[in-house]
């Protein structure tokens, strides 16, 4: 874990100066309950009081954090200084930008991306305050560009660890379409695969409440409903939403089947024509990914793919990054609607992780279809991190 | 637990009348990872679009939330209007708005409190953005008292579940007073207490690294630094800080042990008299807690009980609030340093639970001696949640 950190600790000097910016400056306090999605990354424990950890161009890394722990964030050895409080952080926080002189000082908020956007307005008026008389109050920025990057590039220590919460997922939802069978709940399917996670030693990669999502024919709540009480019947199409977190990194993919009608040795038509039409988008959006190209072209790939077959549109995004969140944050292959922001005119980089989730909501009284890969994007255009769905599974 | 939320949205209509304000809005989106800490007391699950919760003073409650959260929230029987929209929260945000005419809109930032502090400077420039062009974008005031007030004021299912939460941990403390022991490490005894939280369902009042914390000894490392190899010595305080949660509530508490050298069988005098000085500043202040005083009176009361007995003033606050958070915010008993704002100058209100938590850093060269109790103020006054440790039991 803590090689992790160091690892993308020693990302941000070259992001810093690849971006022309100066001086980044993460602000927290009582971190255990509501903490900065940026923590993680670049330090990997919490704190209590009032912390600045201050990033330069020039490769310093300065904490400032309260007495209590000093000797926590020193022996991480990866702040190059630590620099303890008692009564305010004030004077030794002015102290400090005061010697570094940053002509821009980026702070951890961004309307657009909820990763990048860790400052809560209290402590930004706290901070401006902590500023008041130097000429440092009106150098505040956003850092939403450099957390993008940070987040975004993937370093090797972490593509290993999505591949193997991949691999847990997977292993998962194999077990799920054995016990999953005509007469069972969607609860009881969650149920099985929320026990085998824990049995694993594993997280769910996001709220409880909604992980696994399991939709069973077409009464089922689509989306970020609640696995009901509804069974699996003759002519449903089942559907999984599941992913794992596995030490710290997470998986999210979805997984078909379809429950014969007596008598049917094969999906009915329609049914095949829209997983076959699924897996198509997924696959010409997947190979038109490179580095550079902006995440709402391969979104309007996809989408294409799904409207010119004669479906209407999916209600959401393509894909969005995976990392430590489920939703990662920053550029994703989404659409240009209001409210995704700045985020689907991202460039990709290599080393971005995405999900590719087009879906189908209502198949001909059959239920929702939706599949859910995972790729990175490499220098050259992109590889799957899943073994990609290409049949449409029966279940009995 | 939906009935604990129930519990507390039926309080704010009258908080909202009571202080005079008018409509409080709750701005989230993305809550699984990053979420604002006063969803869980309105709604008790996640959401992932930009979502507002609109609570009236004339007693309307409003969720405005993406189609696919609609459902989930209709089903909780507790929101009295549920709006669901696609590509952009906008319109029907203003739209809302215009029909409710707030004079003043309460958000959820705050300077000094941070579980009042929810909204992201991200998302509060967003929210502005969104009510350009309307009368609604300069209307914008902090829900800091209202908060305040709903979180601070325990409902009777609430305070049931802190006992319950002081009961189980108080039962982990025990255990850890029989299996601590000379030659054991600080480690150990943590692991132990975590385990025995693991085995009854539980899960840890705060982050795992430091719940417990393990002193034993002088050169132990106070406050928040991790349990370390140093072993139990005869000669050592010995001092833990722990707390549990109980379905979704907090306990915060610390025990004292003394580790008799060769030939004694009690401790020595002058670890005994700080003992005494430490159970006498709880006792001292907590008489003095009633309701309408405030917070930085209980913490002078107890600083002063420290320093006249001859030993420096402690480095921290004397006690904070205990809820849904170990540490709960809003009003504390602290003193009026700067970094703590304004919340040493709340007023104690019924229902509000503290810690009670006067140390003495280094006792002679024994170690460091501190000591927690709970409690909860009263029409009349404030009375004990825990059982007050008044004895300094010995460890073989």
């Amino acid at each position: 874990m803590s090689s992790i950190v160091a690892e993308k600790l020693e990302q941000t000097t070259g992001i810093l100066n690849e971006l022309g910016a100066d001086t980044w400056l993460t602000f927290v306090r009582e971190t255990g309950d509501f903490c900065d999605p940026v923590l993680p990354l670049i330090l990997g424990q919490n704190l209590t009081w009032q912390s600045a950890l201050i990033v330069t161009r020039s490769g310093e890394r300065i904490a400032i954090v309260g007495n209590f722990e000093e000797d926590a964030v020193k022996s991480l050895g990866i702040w190059t200084e630590v620099i303890p409080y008692v009564k305010s952080i004030r004077e030794v926080l002015v102290e400090t930008l005061d010697r570094i002189r940053p002509a821009k000082i980026a702070v951890n908020y961004s309307a657009d991306d909820v990763k990048a956007d860790g400052l809560t307005h209290g402590m930004y008026l706290l901070l401006r305050r902590h500023l008041e008389g130097t000429p440092h109050q009106e150098r505040l920025v956003s850092a939403g560009d450099i957390i993008n990057a940070l987040r975004g590039r993937k370093t090797r220590g972490e593509l290993d660890l999505i591949r193997k919460a991949i691999e847990q997922a997977a292993a998962i939802f194999d077990e799920a379409g054995r016990v999953a069978s005509i007469g069972k709940t969607e609860e009881a399917v969650a149920n099985l695969m929320q026990e085998q996670t824990r049995e694993r030693g594993l997280d769910l990669a996001w709220d409880p409440h909604g992980c696994p999502i399991v939709n069973t024919g077409p009464e089922s709540m689509v989306g970020h409903g609640l696995p009901s009480q509804l069974t699996i019947e003759p002519g449903h199409l089942f559907h999984i939403d599941f992913g794992v977190r596995y030490e710290g990194f997470c998986s999210d993919l979805q997984r078909m089947w379809y429950v014969p009608r007596e008598g049917e040795s094969e999906p009915p038509e329609s049914v095949q024509h829209a997983f076959d039409t699924v897996v198509k988008a997924i696959q010409k959006s997947a190979a038109a990914i490179r580095p550079g190209v902006a995440g709402w072209e391969i979104d309007a790939i996809a989408r294409e793919a799904v409207t010119a077959a004669g479906y209407p549109e999916f209600q959401h995004g393509l894909g969005h990054s995976v990392g430590r969140s489920a939703h990662d944050g920053g550029t994703g292959l989404l659409p240009r609607w209001e409210k995704y922001g700045q985020t689907p005119y991202g460039k990709l980089e290599v080393g971005n992780v995405f999900t590719v989730e087009p879906s189908i909501q209502d198949v001909d009284g059959h239920g929702c279809l939706g599949l859910e890969e995972m790729v990175v994007v490499t220098d050259r255009g992109c590889e799957f991190l899943s073994s990609p769905q290409t049949t449409l599974r029966l279940l009995k």
